[in-house]
């Protein structure tokens, strides 16, 4: 490893989260809070580790490892620093705080905080902000202002891009990095603003925006969106969540005009032909068995199936108390989770459509032994190589889960609430099913429990290899 | 479709069907059972439409298609003939008794029948021999009786041997066929002569032994192998389940005295792997819980271990009370399921081998992108045409897991219950958890959701592929 550039862009990385922080103190002092000092403490720490740790280091060419290094260290560094505010404000302790706080970064919105309207207007903020970066990527943010890095700078968007095929808008990293901020921002603009006419409070419009276009799901409200008996507000944050969990470069194609790709794009019909199907499937559900109204059915299950699928994880229902095949398929959609180059978790719909090209391909194979099918998507042949990575993907995703969800039982909860709270961590949603449904939240565990989820919200949000090559030996060889 | 070829080996399977109730008829007679008039009439009528539909019919070349509608086919014609028996005896509707024989020819176990002690013995003998008959393959029986049916032997053997690689022995696969059904015959007498040993009836140890070795898992007590409350007979039962999800190869390896190769052989290895870290994580957890008793944690884990890993599905405890974690790894073990070539089910020990390799080598990937490297198992290089096979297995099974889990949920049974009974068929295990555990039974149920099941059990048996390319219009060409 090439301690000396990754060390650098680590220093980078705290100022810039420094700078990040600000917003939040200015809220804390405009409203006169608490959380004051925390901030101005936290800030001054963290630039000045910041500054410490990059001077004097210097390097430009990086190979893959380093790459992925930064990412894992960057966000593990982001978050230790970032939960300091939480922690000095006494409202946590710090592996509460940490948990929260990767929590945030990650867009997972998993909480063990069971009152959060007690808390400070600033802390509420910062939290809520963190979902915000974390969306599109700690480090992207970083690659947008710093100075090339090099032909790392790809390595390291790769890694924090979800999806197994980093999509470059712009022929430079850098370029394309500042164009998905564009794009981020003018969705951000967009959704304050219709939850302002709706009669949201600014303050209220921001967090919310926050946890829906980084599809995170802090709420600021003990009962989540169901604080807000409006359909309107269900729908607007509905549906910026489905945009939100739609592939960026979709919307770069709209600005260039480029609508015929779009409307053929087989992530975009796939993922939205999920959300249909399991919209209709489920408010039938709950229409034919709990609710009795079908206007009611069909706003909460498209909330809900909107919020789960792109493992956003706000709510307005409790949907633990939903009938078996409605639980059913909502735990379905944590596994799939949204689009490639968007702001969701999950195994992301692209590698299930490949996944299904290949059973296709495999059916076809029984009549013709010997005929050589390609997996096309949108008319393009996906190399093997990333049929093979996507396979494996989906392979450790799934035994991370199976290993994972047997620690999580030894907690004594039941096998639904183990592997929901699982899945809920990994495919960064938040709240789960049982034990952790929305109504609950992860305080309850143990501390080694709470650091397991924690590992796995990285894990989750940096697509399993960027975490799991750092824990190879290999990394660590100078 | 070539229908002549495949409706006369369809009339050859009911005429070797016919001979094999020969033994169920003379218990029947000698115990002087309710039943003799059911099994008269079930040869008489077996024989003479095997007989009608065979007439005239010849054709030798087949090809891949045909191959599997013969199996396909032939499974479903065993059953639907398999089940008269209990029909006629009066004992269960059509429907029922279909479930219950599609349940022992596919080695499944799970039952309709609550009071399984009231039945003749004749009835109890057949609905075990099934298991013993379906272990092996219907078809790989007949292919050792019949005269060589052509290429497509190899294709009829390959759909019936479970596993992604069918192990050839003999150069032609009349002669491995023989060589599998003497091993196999071998390994029944033993487990026979054992059971009477530790003081069995020889009526009961057949009928145990039919359920081991075919790892299907029927019993003729109420409460399965708990009936028997001798460490000896739960040893020797559970020893012999995992012989019986061993790969047969092995045994065939160990008659020629290439003793090296078994030690070294990566499958063998794994699926004993597997089964020690199961048994001592399970004992530790009951140990710890509920059981205080060291010895009776360590039985009650190795049989119950031994059951559900090989797909057997006996039981001496009732595992659904057991603690999540113990739970958790028999649902994990459920999916696994035996080694290729063996009587067992799942998604075999082979596949998981192949996928775990998968995953490694995409770590490597990422410190050596340019590298290619093969996916070898047994030091042989694993063709990238059948690792894209068992990533499609793997990925279908999921597949039907997840839509058929959402169907039984529509039945009001919790997640658990739902999810197991789906394994619990497809992997052809017999009992679940929940609504399906050790002490319940599968005849409350809707028809539909009966019908899926039995369903599930040959798609399982049959390793997917062969049932899903049956309903592809492709096949029904001529």
């Amino acid at each position: 490893m090439n301690y000396g550039i990754v060390l650098r862009v680590l220093g980078d990385i705290l100022l810039v989260e420094s700078l990040l922080m600000i917003p939040s103190l200015l809220i804390a002092l405009y409203t006169g809070g608490s959380d004051i000092n925390a901030f101005v403490i936290t800030i001054i720490v963290t630039a000045l580790v910041g500054l410490f740790i990059r001077r004097n280091r210097h390097g430009k060419l990086i190979n893959a490892g380093d790459g992925l290094a930064i990412v894992a260290f960057g966000w593990i560094f982001a978050s230790a620093f970032g939960a300091l505010p939480l922690f000095l404000s006494g409202h946590l302790n710090y592996l509460d705080a940490f948990f929260e706080t990767v929590s945030g970064f990650t867009t997972t919105g998993a909480t063990v905080i069971s009152n959060v309207e007690i808390l400070p207007q600033g802390i509420l903020f910062w939290r809520s902000f963190t979902h915000w970066i974390g969306g599109m990527g700690i480090l992207v943010f970083t690659i947008a202002l710093i100075p090339a890095l090099g032909i790392g700078g790809f390595q390291i968007f790769k890694a924090e891009s979800p999806g197994p095929i980093a999509g470059k808008i712009a022929p430079r990293i850098k370029d394309t990095a500042k164009i998905l901020y564009v794009l981020y921002f003018g969705l951000t603009i967009l959704e304050i603003i219709m939850l302002k006419i709706g009669g949201m409070s600014l303050f209220d419009s921001m967090v919310f925006t926050f946890g829906t276009v980084g599809t995170g799901g802090f709420a600021i409200k003990n009962n989540s969106v169901a604080f807000y008996d409006s359909t309107y507000i269900h729908l607007v944050i509905g549906t910026f969540m489905i945009l939100a969990g739609t592939n960026f470069t979709i919307y770069y194609s709209i600005f260039k005009k480029k609508f015929k790709g779009i409307l053929l794009d087989e992530e975009l019909r796939l993922y939205l032909s999920i959300i249909v199907v399991a919209v209709i499937a489920i408010a039938a559900n709950l229409y034919f068995t709990s609710y009795n109204n079908l206007g009611l059915s069909f706003r909460d299950s498209y909330f809900q199936v909107s919020s789960v699928i792109t493992t956003t994880g706000y709510t307005t229902a409790d949907f633990d108390l939903w009938p078996s095949f409605s639980k059913g398929i909502l735990l379905l959609l944590m596994f799939i989770g949204g689009s490639a180059g968007s702001t969701a978790g999950g195994l992301k719909v692209i590698r299930i459509l490949i996944l299904f090209k290949l059973i296709r391909r495999e059916i076809s194979k029984i009549f013709h032994p010997r005929a050589v099918i390609p997996i096309k998507v949108n008319d393009r042949i996906v190399p093997n190589d990333t049929v093979a990575s996507i396979n494996s993907f989906v392979a450790l995703y799934f035994v991370i889960f199976v290993i994972s969800t047997l620690l999580v039982t030894l907690e004594g909860v039941n096998l639904e609430s183990a592997a929901s709270s699982v899945v809920a961590t990994l495919s960064n949603i938040g709240p789960g099913l049982g034990f952790v449904g929305p109504t609950q939240n992860f305080g309850a565990f143990h501390n080694a429990t709470k650091v397991l989820f924690t590992f796995l919200m990285l894990l989750g949000r940096l697509e399993l290899f960027t975490i799991i090559a750092l824990l190879a030996p290999k990394s660590w060889r100078r």
